[in-house]
Protein backbone atom coordinates (compact mmCIF):
# COMPACT_ATOMS: atom_id res chain seq x y z
CA UNK A 1 0.00 0.00 0.00
CA UNK A 2 1.33 3.60 -0.62
CA UNK A 3 2.34 5.58 2.20
CA UNK A 4 -0.95 7.42 3.56
CA UNK A 5 -0.09 10.36 5.96
CA UNK A 6 -2.92 12.43 7.74
CA UNK A 7 -2.30 15.95 8.89
CA UNK A 8 -3.87 16.25 12.07
CA UNK A 9 -5.03 17.87 15.18
CA UNK A 10 -5.26 15.66 18.54
CA UNK A 11 -8.17 17.90 19.94
CA UNK A 12 -10.17 18.25 16.11
CA UNK A 13 -13.36 16.82 16.20
CA UNK A 14 -12.73 16.64 12.30
CA UNK A 15 -9.60 14.63 12.68
CA UNK A 16 -10.19 12.04 14.82
CA UNK A 17 -13.10 11.43 12.68
CA UNK A 18 -10.62 10.55 9.80
CA UNK A 19 -8.31 8.82 12.52
CA UNK A 20 -11.32 6.71 14.00
CA UNK A 21 -12.10 5.38 10.61
CA UNK A 22 -8.87 4.65 9.29
CA UNK A 23 -8.72 2.35 12.56
CA UNK A 24 -11.85 0.44 12.16
CA UNK A 25 -10.65 0.11 8.52
CA UNK A 26 -7.64 -1.58 10.04
CA UNK A 27 -5.65 1.15 8.35
CA UNK A 28 -2.55 3.19 10.08
CA UNK A 29 -1.91 6.26 8.19
CA UNK A 30 1.63 8.27 9.72
CA UNK A 31 -0.10 11.11 11.91
CA UNK A 32 1.42 14.09 10.87
CA UNK A 33 0.88 16.94 14.03
CA UNK A 34 -0.20 20.19 13.09
CA UNK A 35 0.74 23.27 14.88
CA UNK A 36 -2.51 25.06 14.54
CA UNK A 37 -2.12 27.21 17.25
CA UNK A 38 0.80 28.80 15.33
CA UNK A 39 -1.19 28.63 12.37
CA UNK A 40 0.76 25.99 9.73
CA UNK A 41 -2.65 25.24 8.19
CA UNK A 42 -2.99 28.77 7.05
CA UNK A 43 0.22 28.99 5.97
CA UNK A 44 2.56 26.99 3.24
CA UNK A 45 3.29 24.26 2.40
CA UNK A 46 -0.21 23.37 4.32
CA UNK A 47 -2.06 25.62 2.58
CA UNK A 48 -1.20 24.61 -0.54
CA UNK A 49 -2.70 21.30 -0.09
CA UNK A 50 -5.66 22.66 1.24
CA UNK A 51 -6.72 26.53 0.00
CA UNK A 52 -9.23 26.49 2.57
CA UNK A 53 -6.76 26.67 4.89
CA UNK A 54 -7.87 23.36 7.38
CA UNK A 55 -7.27 20.44 8.56
CA UNK A 56 -7.23 16.94 8.68
CA UNK A 57 -5.76 16.50 4.83
CA UNK A 58 -5.32 13.35 4.17
CA UNK A 59 -2.33 12.14 1.75
CA UNK A 60 -2.35 8.59 -0.07
CA UNK A 61 0.26 8.19 -2.63
CA UNK A 62 -0.13 10.65 -4.38
CA UNK A 63 -3.65 11.52 -3.82
CA UNK A 64 -4.32 14.75 -1.18
CA UNK A 65 -8.01 15.48 -0.26
CA UNK A 66 -9.40 18.12 2.00
CA UNK A 67 -12.59 17.64 4.34
CA UNK A 68 -13.31 15.61 6.72
CA UNK A 69 -16.58 14.08 5.36
CA UNK A 70 -15.37 14.26 1.77
CA UNK A 71 -12.17 11.69 2.92
CA UNK A 72 -14.61 9.43 4.77
CA UNK A 73 -16.12 8.91 1.60
CA UNK A 74 -12.77 8.32 -0.06
CA UNK A 75 -11.77 5.66 2.45
CA UNK A 76 -15.12 4.20 2.63
CA UNK A 77 -14.89 3.30 -1.27
CA UNK A 78 -11.47 2.76 -1.48
CA UNK A 79 -10.84 0.19 1.66
CA UNK A 80 -14.52 -0.33 2.77
CA UNK A 81 -15.91 -1.98 -0.17
CA UNK A 82 -20.02 -1.75 0.64
CA UNK A 83 -19.80 -1.65 3.81
CA UNK A 84 -19.74 1.63 5.27
CA UNK A 85 -20.96 3.65 1.65
CA UNK A 86 -22.63 1.39 -0.73
CA UNK A 87 -22.88 2.20 -4.16
CA UNK A 88 -26.89 1.88 -4.54
CA UNK A 89 -28.41 4.78 -4.92
CA UNK A 90 -30.95 5.27 -1.98
CA UNK A 91 -28.62 3.78 0.68
CA UNK A 92 -25.33 6.00 -0.39
CA UNK A 93 -27.99 9.08 -0.71
CA UNK A 94 -29.29 8.17 2.81
CA UNK A 95 -25.72 7.89 4.11
CA UNK A 96 -24.91 11.13 2.09
CA UNK A 97 -27.49 13.09 3.85
CA UNK A 98 -26.35 12.54 7.20
CA UNK A 99 -22.95 13.37 6.38
CA UNK A 100 -25.07 16.95 5.31
CA UNK A 101 -26.50 16.94 9.09
CA UNK A 102 -22.73 16.79 10.26
CA UNK A 103 -21.73 19.30 8.11
CA UNK A 104 -24.36 21.38 8.86
CA UNK A 105 -27.01 21.09 11.55
CA UNK A 106 -23.99 19.50 13.96
CA UNK A 107 -21.29 21.63 12.82
CA UNK A 108 -23.61 24.79 13.44
CA UNK A 109 -24.53 23.42 16.67
CA UNK A 110 -22.52 21.72 18.94
CA UNK A 111 -19.18 21.71 17.65
CA UNK A 112 -19.63 25.90 16.83
CA UNK A 113 -20.53 26.26 20.93
CA UNK A 114 -17.32 23.99 21.38
CA UNK A 115 -15.45 26.25 19.63
CA UNK A 116 -16.75 29.56 21.68
CA UNK A 117 -16.11 27.06 24.73
CA UNK A 118 -12.73 25.47 24.26
CA UNK A 119 -10.93 27.74 22.16
CA UNK A 120 -12.76 31.03 22.82
CA UNK A 121 -13.66 31.57 19.14
CA UNK A 122 -16.19 34.55 18.64
CA UNK A 123 -19.54 32.60 17.94
CA UNK A 124 -23.22 33.38 18.77
CA UNK A 125 -22.91 30.26 21.52
CA UNK A 126 -26.26 30.53 23.02
CA UNK A 127 -27.64 29.91 19.53
CA UNK A 128 -25.49 27.31 18.28
CA UNK A 129 -26.61 25.71 21.76
CA UNK A 130 -30.03 26.24 20.71
CA UNK A 131 -29.23 24.85 17.37
CA UNK A 132 -27.55 21.98 19.29
CA UNK A 133 -30.67 20.71 21.55
CA UNK A 134 -32.54 20.84 17.91
CA UNK A 135 -30.54 18.81 16.19
CA UNK A 136 -30.03 16.39 19.64
CA UNK A 137 -34.06 15.89 19.79
CA UNK A 138 -34.21 14.60 15.73
CA UNK A 139 -31.43 12.49 16.64
CA UNK A 140 -32.78 10.99 19.75
CA UNK A 141 -36.33 10.39 18.21
CA UNK A 142 -34.24 8.44 15.72
CA UNK A 143 -31.92 6.48 17.55
CA UNK A 144 -35.01 5.70 19.54
CA UNK A 145 -35.99 3.25 17.20
CA UNK A 146 -32.81 2.48 15.09
CA UNK A 147 -29.65 1.33 16.59
CA UNK A 148 -27.86 3.41 13.59
CA UNK A 149 -28.06 6.68 12.11
CA UNK A 150 -28.95 4.30 8.47
CA UNK A 151 -28.81 1.25 6.77
CA UNK A 152 -29.64 -1.04 10.25
CA UNK A 153 -25.61 -0.90 10.68
CA UNK A 154 -22.27 1.29 11.13
CA UNK A 155 -21.79 3.30 8.02
CA UNK A 156 -19.98 6.85 7.99
CA UNK A 157 -22.92 8.56 8.97
CA UNK A 158 -22.64 7.64 12.32
CA UNK A 159 -18.40 8.07 12.25
CA UNK A 160 -19.47 11.80 10.57
CA UNK A 161 -21.97 12.23 13.07
CA UNK A 162 -20.58 11.11 16.69
CA UNK A 163 -17.44 13.11 17.27
CA UNK A 164 -19.18 16.31 18.01
CA UNK A 165 -22.10 14.94 19.53
CA UNK A 166 -19.96 13.33 21.93
CA UNK A 167 -17.93 16.44 22.68
CA UNK A 168 -20.66 18.47 23.47
CA UNK A 169 -20.28 19.02 27.04
CA UNK A 170 -16.79 21.00 26.17
CA UNK A 171 -19.43 23.49 24.26
CA UNK A 172 -21.40 23.72 27.73
CA UNK A 173 -24.33 20.68 26.63
CA UNK A 174 -25.51 17.51 28.54
CA UNK A 175 -26.13 14.44 26.70
CA UNK A 176 -28.37 13.13 29.70
CA UNK A 177 -31.76 14.35 28.62
CA UNK A 178 -30.91 11.80 25.38
CA UNK A 179 -30.75 8.38 26.54
CA UNK A 180 -30.72 6.99 22.70
CA UNK A 181 -28.07 9.34 22.05
CA UNK A 182 -26.01 7.80 24.47
CA UNK A 183 -26.86 4.13 23.80
CA UNK A 184 -25.63 4.87 19.97
CA UNK A 185 -21.96 6.69 21.06
CA UNK A 186 -21.45 3.30 23.35
CA UNK A 187 -22.57 1.09 20.46
CA UNK A 188 -19.66 3.24 18.95
CA UNK A 189 -17.16 2.93 20.63
CA UNK A 190 -17.85 -1.24 20.98
CA UNK A 191 -17.09 -1.52 17.66
CA UNK A 192 -13.78 -3.55 16.80
CA UNK A 193 -10.82 -1.36 16.47
CA UNK A 194 -12.30 1.64 18.03
CA UNK A 195 -10.03 4.09 19.18
CA UNK A 196 -10.73 7.32 21.64
CA UNK A 197 -9.98 11.06 21.35
CA UNK A 198 -9.26 13.12 24.40
CA UNK A 199 -12.73 14.02 26.51
CA UNK A 200 -14.88 10.92 24.34
CA UNK B 1 -40.88 5.19 -14.72
CA UNK B 2 -42.13 5.29 -10.82
CA UNK B 3 -44.00 8.58 -10.28
CA UNK B 4 -41.74 11.02 -9.31
CA UNK B 5 -42.42 13.99 -7.00
CA UNK B 6 -40.58 17.17 -5.89
CA UNK B 7 -42.31 19.22 -2.87
CA UNK B 8 -40.98 22.66 -3.71
CA UNK B 9 -40.70 26.13 -3.12
CA UNK B 10 -39.66 28.63 -6.31
CA UNK B 11 -37.85 31.12 -4.34
CA UNK B 12 -35.46 28.20 -2.69
CA UNK B 13 -31.89 27.93 -3.93
CA UNK B 14 -32.43 24.08 -2.34
CA UNK B 15 -35.15 23.49 -4.34
CA UNK B 16 -33.81 25.22 -7.12
CA UNK B 17 -30.58 23.19 -7.65
CA UNK B 18 -33.00 19.77 -7.76
CA UNK B 19 -35.47 20.92 -10.33
CA UNK B 20 -32.38 22.02 -12.22
CA UNK B 21 -30.80 18.27 -12.04
CA UNK B 22 -34.04 16.78 -12.65
CA UNK B 23 -34.03 19.48 -15.91
CA UNK B 24 -30.33 18.65 -17.04
CA UNK B 25 -31.42 14.92 -16.70
CA UNK B 26 -34.05 14.82 -18.89
CA UNK B 27 -36.38 13.98 -15.21
CA UNK B 28 -39.77 15.43 -15.26
CA UNK B 29 -41.13 15.20 -11.53
CA UNK B 30 -44.21 16.61 -10.49
CA UNK B 31 -43.40 19.83 -8.67
CA UNK B 32 -45.91 20.67 -5.39
CA UNK B 33 -45.47 24.24 -4.44
CA UNK B 34 -44.94 24.03 -0.55
CA UNK B 35 -46.99 26.67 1.28
CA UNK B 36 -43.74 27.50 3.15
CA UNK B 37 -44.79 31.15 4.14
CA UNK B 38 -47.69 28.94 6.11
CA UNK B 39 -44.96 26.59 7.46
CA UNK B 40 -46.73 23.39 5.58
CA UNK B 41 -42.95 21.65 5.57
CA UNK B 42 -42.74 22.36 10.38
CA UNK B 43 -46.49 20.22 10.00
CA UNK B 44 -47.69 16.49 8.96
CA UNK B 45 -47.84 15.61 6.46
CA UNK B 46 -44.42 17.31 5.02
CA UNK B 47 -42.78 16.75 8.97
CA UNK B 48 -43.38 12.96 8.90
CA UNK B 49 -41.69 12.42 5.34
CA UNK B 50 -38.44 14.80 6.48
CA UNK B 51 -38.39 15.32 10.31
CA UNK B 52 -36.04 17.94 9.78
CA UNK B 53 -38.84 20.54 8.58
CA UNK B 54 -37.44 21.44 5.11
CA UNK B 55 -37.87 21.12 1.47
CA UNK B 56 -36.93 20.02 -0.91
CA UNK B 57 -38.17 16.86 -0.51
CA UNK B 58 -38.40 14.36 -3.33
CA UNK B 59 -40.47 11.20 -3.61
CA UNK B 60 -39.73 8.58 -6.14
CA UNK B 61 -42.11 6.19 -6.49
CA UNK B 62 -42.03 4.56 -2.85
CA UNK B 63 -38.47 6.65 -1.90
CA UNK B 64 -38.76 9.73 -0.06
CA UNK B 65 -35.48 11.99 0.54
CA UNK B 66 -34.34 14.79 2.04
CA UNK B 67 -31.66 17.40 1.57
CA UNK B 68 -30.51 18.72 -1.27
CA UNK B 69 -27.60 17.39 -1.74
CA UNK B 70 -28.47 14.26 -0.95
CA UNK B 71 -31.34 14.51 -3.29
CA UNK B 72 -28.20 14.97 -6.15
CA UNK B 73 -26.23 12.23 -4.62
CA UNK B 74 -29.82 10.06 -5.31
CA UNK B 75 -30.37 11.37 -8.73
CA UNK B 76 -27.09 11.40 -10.39
CA UNK B 77 -26.25 7.80 -8.98
CA UNK B 78 -29.92 6.22 -10.37
CA UNK B 79 -30.37 8.19 -13.43
CA UNK B 80 -26.74 9.69 -14.20
CA UNK B 81 -24.55 6.78 -14.77
CA UNK B 82 -20.81 7.68 -14.22
CA UNK B 83 -21.36 11.74 -15.95
CA UNK B 84 -22.31 13.48 -12.69
CA UNK B 85 -20.92 11.48 -9.63
CA UNK B 86 -18.27 9.28 -10.43
CA UNK B 87 -17.84 5.47 -7.95
CA UNK B 88 -14.33 5.96 -8.36
CA UNK B 89 -13.11 6.90 -5.12
CA UNK B 90 -11.10 9.79 -5.78
CA UNK B 91 -13.56 11.65 -7.90
CA UNK B 92 -16.38 10.69 -5.91
CA UNK B 93 -14.42 12.48 -3.03
CA UNK B 94 -13.78 15.28 -4.97
CA UNK B 95 -17.08 15.65 -6.21
CA UNK B 96 -18.37 15.57 -2.35
CA UNK B 97 -15.98 17.60 -0.63
CA UNK B 98 -17.76 20.85 -3.10
CA UNK B 99 -21.16 19.41 -1.58
CA UNK B 100 -19.78 20.08 1.45
CA UNK B 101 -19.18 23.41 0.32
CA UNK B 102 -22.30 24.05 -0.81
CA UNK B 103 -23.83 22.64 2.87
CA UNK B 104 -21.03 24.86 4.96
CA UNK B 105 -19.13 27.81 3.77
CA UNK B 106 -21.61 28.90 0.96
CA UNK B 107 -24.81 27.83 3.29
CA UNK B 108 -23.03 30.54 6.03
CA UNK B 109 -22.13 32.84 3.69
CA UNK B 110 -24.04 34.26 0.44
CA UNK B 111 -27.20 31.67 1.31
CA UNK B 112 -27.56 32.93 5.15
CA UNK B 113 -27.23 36.91 4.12
CA UNK B 114 -29.80 36.09 1.07
CA UNK B 115 -32.22 34.58 4.22
CA UNK B 116 -31.43 38.23 6.07
CA UNK B 117 -32.05 40.24 3.05
CA UNK B 118 -34.52 38.36 1.51
CA UNK B 119 -36.37 37.01 4.04
CA UNK B 120 -36.05 39.05 7.72
CA UNK B 121 -34.02 35.66 8.78
CA UNK B 122 -32.00 37.01 12.16
CA UNK B 123 -28.76 35.98 11.44
CA UNK B 124 -25.07 38.14 11.57
CA UNK B 125 -25.68 39.25 8.15
CA UNK B 126 -21.95 41.43 7.98
CA UNK B 127 -20.37 38.08 9.60
CA UNK B 128 -22.66 35.96 6.11
CA UNK B 129 -21.01 38.34 4.41
CA UNK B 130 -17.57 38.51 5.14
CA UNK B 131 -17.97 34.26 5.26
CA UNK B 132 -19.61 34.80 1.44
CA UNK B 133 -15.96 37.27 0.28
CA UNK B 134 -13.71 34.32 1.79
CA UNK B 135 -15.31 31.30 -0.38
CA UNK B 136 -15.97 33.26 -3.55
CA UNK B 137 -12.20 34.12 -3.37
CA UNK B 138 -11.47 30.74 -2.70
CA UNK B 139 -13.79 29.71 -6.02
CA UNK B 140 -12.48 32.60 -7.84
CA UNK B 141 -8.79 31.16 -7.56
CA UNK B 142 -9.98 27.82 -8.35
CA UNK B 143 -12.04 28.66 -11.25
CA UNK B 144 -9.77 30.65 -13.13
CA UNK B 145 -7.84 27.99 -13.49
CA UNK B 146 -10.74 25.24 -14.21
CA UNK B 147 -14.08 25.38 -16.17
CA UNK B 148 -15.46 23.15 -13.49
CA UNK B 149 -15.28 22.85 -9.84
CA UNK B 150 -13.87 18.96 -10.08
CA UNK B 151 -12.79 16.07 -12.46
CA UNK B 152 -12.83 18.93 -16.03
CA UNK B 153 -16.36 18.66 -16.40
CA UNK B 154 -20.20 19.36 -14.62
CA UNK B 155 -20.95 17.02 -11.80
CA UNK B 156 -23.50 17.89 -9.29
CA UNK B 157 -20.73 20.07 -7.63
CA UNK B 158 -21.04 22.86 -9.82
CA UNK B 159 -25.33 21.83 -9.70
CA UNK B 160 -24.88 22.24 -5.55
CA UNK B 161 -22.72 25.53 -5.49
CA UNK B 162 -24.01 27.65 -8.38
CA UNK B 163 -27.60 28.62 -6.99
CA UNK B 164 -26.86 30.34 -3.64
CA UNK B 165 -23.60 32.29 -5.85
CA UNK B 166 -25.19 33.41 -8.14
CA UNK B 167 -28.40 34.33 -5.78
CA UNK B 168 -25.87 36.58 -3.77
CA UNK B 169 -26.84 39.91 -5.16
CA UNK B 170 -30.16 39.22 -2.89
CA UNK B 171 -27.81 39.04 0.04
CA UNK B 172 -26.56 42.54 -0.04
CA UNK B 173 -22.95 41.20 -2.34
CA UNK B 174 -21.83 41.57 -5.84
CA UNK B 175 -19.53 39.08 -8.10
CA UNK B 176 -17.98 41.82 -9.87
CA UNK B 177 -14.71 41.50 -8.23
CA UNK B 178 -14.91 37.26 -9.24
CA UNK B 179 -14.86 37.21 -13.09
CA UNK B 180 -14.02 33.18 -13.51
CA UNK B 181 -17.15 32.96 -10.54
CA UNK B 182 -19.37 34.61 -13.58
CA UNK B 183 -17.92 32.64 -16.36
CA UNK B 184 -18.52 29.82 -14.80
CA UNK B 185 -21.90 30.42 -14.11
CA UNK B 186 -22.51 30.97 -17.58
CA UNK B 187 -21.08 27.77 -18.49
CA UNK B 188 -23.72 26.35 -16.52
CA UNK B 189 -26.26 28.23 -18.13
CA UNK B 190 -25.22 27.00 -20.95
CA UNK B 191 -25.61 23.44 -20.56
CA UNK B 192 -28.44 21.57 -22.45
CA UNK B 193 -31.47 21.69 -20.61
CA UNK B 194 -30.97 24.29 -18.27
CA UNK B 195 -33.74 25.87 -16.79
CA UNK B 196 -33.43 29.27 -14.52
CA UNK B 197 -35.44 30.78 -11.11
CA UNK B 198 -36.65 34.17 -10.23
CA UNK B 199 -33.34 35.94 -9.81
CA UNK B 200 -30.53 33.61 -11.82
Amino acid sequence: MAEMKLHDLELSGNCYKVRLFCALLGLKPDIVPVDFLAGAHKRSPLIDRNPFGEIPILEDGDITLRDSQAILVYLARKYGGERWLPTEPVAMAETISWLMVAENEIARGPNDARLHDKFGVPVDVEAAREKAKRVFGLMETHLAKNDWLTLGRPTIADIACMPYVALSHEGGLSLEPYPAIRAWIGRIKALPGFIAMPAI
